[in-house]
């Protein structure tokens, strides 16, 4: 990807960042203002762009009209805009909503015109365009470059630069980047400049898997929940979540992968004390002499919620999100785990400092993630 | 924003677009690429565009060192590179990270560098960019543009569209734009060519209530979940949730919200029939004959989960998220909603076909805040 240029809701600007793109590249995709409203502008600046008028056609429309029938709605006037091409374009389905997409070919370039919404963008791009370039690339004796990916979970960014040292190096080849969301770093090694062979990039994937294995949770996907999710239904190993701070956002990631359902026995979400103690059994004892946010809360969270579900393992989490609620004992950030698994509840804590409440319930959440793969490593 | 561009992780690319922004426009804002890692490159691309060496920053190196020392973490020496900055320009503060951004003038234009995490970036564009701007406006004797916000839901974009009507022509004043996200719907109505009185934006804003006050839930924010949040807490409304499909992400979108302790008992996420019977006395008999995804069970859960949680509002979720576990009659992407409030318990059924799971699940929670912020208008 050479460019990427987001342009306002304005038709004259719109057709005059077509023009410089069409010039500059070979392939131009755009997304977004193909929905039924007057603000929708991408039909009209492509027209405009490609001097070529807008004409209805009919198989669109009928497609439209077709996706309300199917659902029993009645169609809004507005839509049949959508219906509306530049003359010669060829349309593209849109299995995911109203609004097809186009592509045509203007001055050297190939244009592929997407709806905004990101999953028709999604599935359009997988669905009609990727299959359509990878044809082209091939016809054209062509491939793509060479690269592997690594997904880390437990190391910092700076920690993580350190120990790699000069594989990071701007002239390295292999070329080695990271970038890092939440507490998941994502390793990307690229052959770029085709004088090297692929083994220099099977050289260094083998160090790199010696150097950061206890680290690396995927070289497939950045999704942690759905490698965990993964491994719980392959091991069969069913599970149970008691969250406080995480207010349901273990669960809500987990029970994103479809599958999850066989493994996944139920999470509680005991957000006040009068919830762990009548979910749980957390007696109240422990929660007035430790406070809520304890070691030994977490511990006796996990272990009520192994025994009330029955789950072979149990995840129990609570801290403090902020803003409100830490002092200098319990920051705002300090998060206790409580793990049980094999007839044992094993502690930790982790502090996430210097951020904001969101921050704190994701990397929270990511670490909580961990924890279970890191337990069913030996699953 | 006149425009917004892309580059990728090349030192060449990165000062060559600086230099065409730089010329082209009179405020330029960049963001990434100033992390300790070899592949930030955004520091040395500025030097080279601005044509001044990087020098160390003393303070900034200071500061840098107090951010590990602060959180008992040793400083890895890569963390280091982020205390240079080219010579003459400004150091801004970043309070959430490690990674200090910069100003300086480039040709006309005043260059802010600011980090890419969203939070630190956000920090520090609310906290050092956004008053420097207003100042320097007001400076000049300028002001904003006048505009209103207004965020929807339960209405469609394309009904939204029609009911709308001229208000949304491309030549209208004040000018009316929509996007959409999920099920809510964000409108702006802007006076941008000066030569309205503010009068038009006030006329045209009480019109707009007058149409679609229903679907109004707020004129300041597009998040539904902190709109909800606070009318419990304004209405001292406690709520309890049992979430099957949604599995958490009701939960966790409002305890999202700083402050929903008060109000917020628990969340249940009952994915498996075992859960439903156990925690929420939804009976076996009851689920057998009419399928766990039905409206009589959809009842029992909300009944359950408010007599077992105690609070005065409860929701109950049961779908079909997909992408299997669909059939002709109960399709993936239908939803049973039970609510009850006072005493009473609610029904209503939403459908969300054609969509993939994480769609399902976003819309059905989107939607289930819509039920809790309709049931609470009365309060």
């Amino acid at each position: 990807v050479g460019r990427v240029t987001v342009v306002g809701d304005c038709e004259e600007d719109i057709a005059k960042g077509l023009g410089t793109l069409s010039r500059e590249y070979d392939l131009v995709v755009v997304t977004g203002g193909l929905g039924p409203t007057l603000d929708d502008l991408t039909r009209a600046a492509v027209s405009r762009a490609v001097g070529r008028p807008l004409v209805e056609q009919p198989a669109a429309a009928q497609e439209i009209r077709n996706w309300f029938a199917e659902r029993g709605r009645e169609m809004p006037d507005s839509n049949l805009r959508q219906a509306l091409f530049p003359r010669g374009a060829e349309v593209l389905t849109n299995a995911r909503g109203t609004a097809p997409g186009f592509t045509l070919k203007m001055a050297d370039a190939r244009l592929f015109v997407l709806p905004g919404p990101p999953l028709e963008m999604e599935g359009m791009l997988m669905g009609e365009v990727l299959p359509r370039l990878t044809e082209a690339a091939s016809g054209a004796g062509q491939g793509v470059l060479p690269r592997r990916d690594f997904f880390l979970v437990g190391l910092s960014e700076s920690a993580f630069a350190d120990a790699a040292g000069e594989w990071m190096e701007r002239g390295a080849c292999p070329r080695m980047g990271v970038t890092a969301k939440a507490s998941i770093l994502c390793v990307r090694l690229t052959l770029d400049d085709g004088s090297a062979s692929e083994q220099a990039l099977e050289l260094r994937a083998r160090d790199f898997r010696e150097r950061f294995g206890r680290w690396i949770f995927s070289e497939e996907t950045p999704d942690l929940a759905r490698v965990v999710a993964q491994r719980l239904v392959e091991s069969r190993t069913s599970l149970a979540l008691a969250e406080s701070c995480t207010g349901g956002l273990i669960a809500a990631a987990l029970t994103g992968v479809p599958g999850i359902s066989s493994v996944f026995r139920e999470g509680l979400v005991t957000y006040s004390n009068a919830a762990k103690s009548g979910r749980l059994g957390v007696e109240e004892e422990l929660l007035e002499r430790h406070g809520a946010v304890s070691a030994e809360v977490a511990a006796a969270m996990a272990v009520g919620c192994a025994r009330s579900s029955g789950a072979d393992l149990a995840l129990a989490v609570t801290g403090i999100a902020g803003p409100g609620g830490g002092s200098a004992d319990k920051p705002v950030g300090l998060i206790h785990y409580g793990l049980w698994h094999r007839g044992e509840a094993d502690t930790c804590e982790r502090r996430f400092p210097g951020r904001g409440r969101e921050q704190v319930r994701e990397f929270a959440t990511q670490t909580a993630l961990a924890l279970i793969w890191k337990a069913l490593q030996g699953c």
